[in-house]
This record gives structure tokens, C-alpha cells and sequence, in this order.
């Protein structure tokens, strides 16, 4: 029925933003929609394919992705973008399949803490909607693909230590489920490169070719590119990261978001990758989001301090 | 006459603190001498050892570093702790012998172009005085080790990219012009960790086990922690840090500076490596600095957001 490898090619490096949905889950204003459309279609024109646009939840409790709809539609229409969307429950799954959505993400926690306190329900209950969507998904005769994230897989603000085993175990059963991609998630930037190195191996060997790994990084204790320095060592090739680091942790206020999407594209071409991404036209995406959110801290070092200039492997280019 | 092994042993890491010479070279106001004492006290309370405290130049030209021998002397009365200082020319080199200065620090340029804008000489200049200093010190029985920083090591602000081949025949000459520790400065913040990695490691067999190889890195452009992991994982088990990454790069007016000392301790202690440093004590360190400069930018995601609760190398200890 999918095809994750098609949207994941396993000999490039893919970078997605995920700022308009992990970036947007707590700021306090957010930008109006057609301002949305205007920052996905500049880092389209960047180069950028991968949009992680909102989450199918009542809008009345979460308004600032009342117009997820109308940003999948609009990324359906930007020809080879890709469009995901959370979908943490049946009626969420059910609204979703009504889109021309590219990937329904799933989230399960790594720790049996987290899951029962942030989603009400356990472990085993999560996985068991990830087998729910991929069925209903293939009844539908849905293209989407699934797109399974475990968070809190190298720490919890809850349990604290997270044993790579569990972690492991997790990407089996969902797997097992359906999942098509798997994605493990420092939500709360717990993790150091030594760790990070060792669960994208592990988990990896067990996604296999068909089943494309992704790592989703926090900065909350900058070591948000050095632990995705790490990852793409170890053989991830698909990681988020969100403009101008937004999406701080609700655990630690003031702290740094999401990797920057910015920088972590830099990473990857200062390692080799060619991403596909005009680094420098990602500024004209991040003015848009600055102009629509002025209370919230933008972060990164190249919107700061610009590209190197005249270095090998921008030469190479 | 020297070993450079006693003062970074090989089976350990080593951060280096050059906060109060590299982070106070282009600060508007600087500390006083006694709240540099207390920096300097409150980080070796903390458990650093290591502290690049000035340079010998003409006060009247570079006030900030006209307490560098109080700083030496203060270094010297706390036990196992060490200085560093630049000696840039030959009335600087005498004067530093003239104190129980622990290092002598060198600096020679990658390029040409580099090294007479900045130094006013050629690079063989600049070796010949690394020759002439560790004749210098021999001749007056001085204990102090000769650590030569090698700037623009990965990309120069004037010359742009920078061979490797280039960097490496300076290795071998200053090894050979008598320095006891090679250094290797991403002075701009140019490089990404491919890079790192592979200048390291070659570096690191041109030093072999005598001469310990010391990597300094900028955070400019966000790579900082990224290529300080590359660098550990390269071998490298010295590298330097700025207390709160004080250090801004003239080159880049808003940018950030030097690797931030904190979150370099955090990274070492994260992928294993026991620094001997308390994490935690260094805000009391960051505190003076802060309050003594109120006017620069300090930057560090572990002050921002504080060290990670309960997780599985920190419990190790």
C-alpha cells in the first residue's frame, strides 16, 4: 500500500520541518494561516520537502492547528512535497484519512509514565492504534504512510533514565503494528552523542531497508547538533528539525526548541550530504515566522552569523 | 625541561579554560583583577585546571590582559592548577619567563594572507619564534611547556578555504621548531565535523604520544559542540572553552564566540569522558563574569536550561 522508501530515499540525506507542528505546540501567538502557506511555500522555494503541518485535535483546545486541513491541501499542491500530521486518536485518524495527507504520524511513549500522563492511556494501548491506523489507512485505500514516533526514547522527564532495551522493544511492536517509518525522539534533549549513536544504530538494524529511520532532535541542552552529528554517523538519513529553533520544552522554560532547521541543514552539507536545501533562501521562510511570532526566541547560529564564506564544500556545490 | 604528558595526561580529558584570554579580547569592559581571581577560584573550585589567562602585550595597547601576572601567580598558588599565556613576540616571551607561567602559548597562522594582516610576519616568522621560545626557556631553566596554537586551521577569514596538507606541514615544523603541544583553532568558526575529524586525527599522528593535540573551536556558526564531538571521537583529549562562550568573533559582529565551557564539560561527561569538572559549581563562576560584564552576550543551553535529571551518566558517577 506505501512506499516509505519512496519518500525517504535511503542513499540522501532528508531534512523535516517540523516547526509548524512541534514548533507551534506552545507559543503563545501563531502566525494566521495564509501566513503559514507563505513560510511553508518559502522553504519550498529553499528546497525543502518534508512539512510536518499540524495535528488532528479539536480546535477549540488547540487552535493553532484549526487549519491543518488547508495546509495539507496546500502542501499537496507544491509538486513533490510531502505533508504529516499527528493523529493521536480514531477521531483523529478518521479526519485525517479525509486529506490527501502524505503521512499520519503516531506517537508512543518510551516509558509507560509518560504515556499514561501525557496521552491517558499505556504503552501497549498506543501501539495498538498504530496497528488501527495502518488498517484503517489500507481500508481507506489511503496513500498516507505511517509514521510512528517514540518519545522520550533517550530520556524522561518522568522516569529519567530510559533503557535502550524498552526503546527497542517499542520498535518491534510498532513495527509489527504497521508502522512504515519509525522516529525516536530526545523530546526533552536528554541525550548525548554517545547515546544517540548507539539507539539509531540499534534501532536501524531493526527498521531494516524498507523501514526509513528518523531522529528527532531537541537543543534543550545544545547538544542538539552534535547528537545529530552523531545520528547521521550511525546511518540516520532522515532527521526534523524546525525554523529557527522553535518549540521549547514546557519542562524547562527558557530553554532552547527543536534543532534549527537552519543549522542542522548546514550540518549536513559540512558533512558531506547534499540536502537539496539553499540554506541561505531559508532566511526569507524564518522573517515570515519572526514577523507572525514576535514573543517567541529564535534561535540559530547561521541566521546569526551567515554562511562561511568561500569553505570547500560550499565550493563543491 | 618539559612534559607536556604531566600536564594532559593521555587516559583523560582535558578542557582547557580560555575564557579570560580568548573571551576578554574584544569585550567592552572587563573584570577587575580580584573578580578574575574569583572567576579563576570559583572554576577550580569547580574542578578546572587548566586556565588560558592573558597575553604579554603592552598594557596601554591591551588593558585588559595588563594583570596577566597576578593572574599567573594566582594560578600557581592553586595546587595542580595551570596557566597559559600568549607570548606574541620576544619582549613578550621575556617578560613571560620572568613569571612561574605554566604554558608559553605560541600562535602561528595557516595562511599567508592570515598572518601578515594579522601578526604582521610570515608564517616561517611565527616558527622561528616558537624555535626561539623553546630555546629561550631552555636557556633560562624555566619549567614552562611551549603550546602552539595554529589559527584559521580550518577555513581563514581572508583566504578562505584552507588545505589540510598546509596545516599539517606547520605541524610538523613547529614540532619541530621545539613546540611541546600542538593546537588546532577553528578561529572563525569555518569548519563542520567531517572536517574536524579528519584534520584530528591527522594532526593527532603527526603529535603522536609525546605532544598532546589540543583543539580549540568557535560556536559561530553552530557546529561548535558538533565538531568538539567529532574531534573526542577523532582522539582528541584536550580542547579549550570559554566560560559562558565569551569570545565573539570580530569577523561576525553578533555571532557567538568561543565553544561555551559548560556545555563542553556536558557533552565530555555525556559520551563518557570523567572531566573532573562539577557542572553545576560553574554557574557560581558564570555569576562573576556575568555581573562584571553586563554588557556581552552569554550564551550555554546548560545555564539556560540545567542539566538533565536523573539519566544514566550522571548517575554513573
Amino acid at each position: 500500500m506505501s512506499n516509505a522508501r519512496d519518500a525517504y530515499p535511503a542513499d540522501r540525506m532528508t531534512l523535516r520541518e517540523v516547526g509548524l507542528r512541534d514548533g507551534l505546540q506552545l507559543v503563545k501567538r501563531f502566525p494566521a494561516t495564509t501566513e503559514k502557506l507563505a513560510w511553508i511555500g518559502a522553504e519550498y522555494a529553499a528546497g525543502v520537502r518534508h512539512f510536518e503541518v499540524g495535528s488532528f485535535l479539536p480546535p477549540e483546545r488547540v487552535p493553532q492547528f484549526a487549519d491543518v486541513r488547508d495546509l495539507i491541501r496546500f502542501v499537496a499542491s507544491c509538486r513533490g512535497a510531502r505533508s504529516a500530521a499527528l493523529a493521536l486518536n480514531e477521531r483523529g485518524l478518521a479526519d485525517a484519512l479525509q486529506t490527501p495527507l502524505d503521512e499520519i504520524v503516531c506517537v508512543v511513549s518510551a516509558t509507560e509514565e509518560h504515556s499514561q500522563a501525557n496521552m491517558r492511556r499505556s504503552r501497549s494501548a498506543a501501539v495498538a492504534l498504530v496497528e488501527k491506523t495502518a488498517k484503517a489507512r489500507d481500508v481507506a485505500g489511503h496513500k498516507a504512510i505511517v509514521n510512528v514516533g517514540i518519545s522520550m526514547a533517550f530520556g524522561c522527564s518522568l522516569a529519567g533514565e530510559v533503557a535502550e532495551a524498552d526503546v527497542l522493544r517499542l520498535v518491534e511492536q510498532c513495527l509489527a503494528a504497521g508502522a512504515d517509518t519509525i522516529g525516536i525522539a530526545d523530546t526533552v534533549g536528554y541525550a548525548g552523542p554517545r547515546q544517540v549513536a548507539a539507539l539509531t544504530s540499534a534501532a536501524a538494524r531493526l527498521c531494516g531497508n524498507d523501514h526509513p529511520l528518523i531522529v528527532h532532535l531537541h537543543d534543550t541542552r545544545g547538544l542538539g547538533l552534535a547528537n545529530a552529528s552523531a545520528a547521521m554517523d550511525a546511518g540516520c538519513r532522515v532527521l526534523d528539525g524546525a525554523l529557527g529553533g522553535l518549540g521549547g520544552c514546557p519542562f524547562a522554560p527558557g530553554a532552547s526548541g527543536n534543532v534549527v532547521f537552519e543549522d542542522l541543514a548546514f550540518l549536513a552539507e559540512s558533512k558531506g550530504f547534499a540536502t537539496g536545501i539553499d540554506i541561505a533562501a531559508l532566511a526569507e521562510a524564518r522573517a515570515i515566522a519572526e514577523r507572525e511570532m514576535p514573543g517567541e526566541a529564535f534561535t540559530g547560529a547561521i541566521a546569526r552569523a551567515g554562511l562561511p564564506a568561500n569553505v570547500r564544500w560550499h565550493a563543491a556545490r
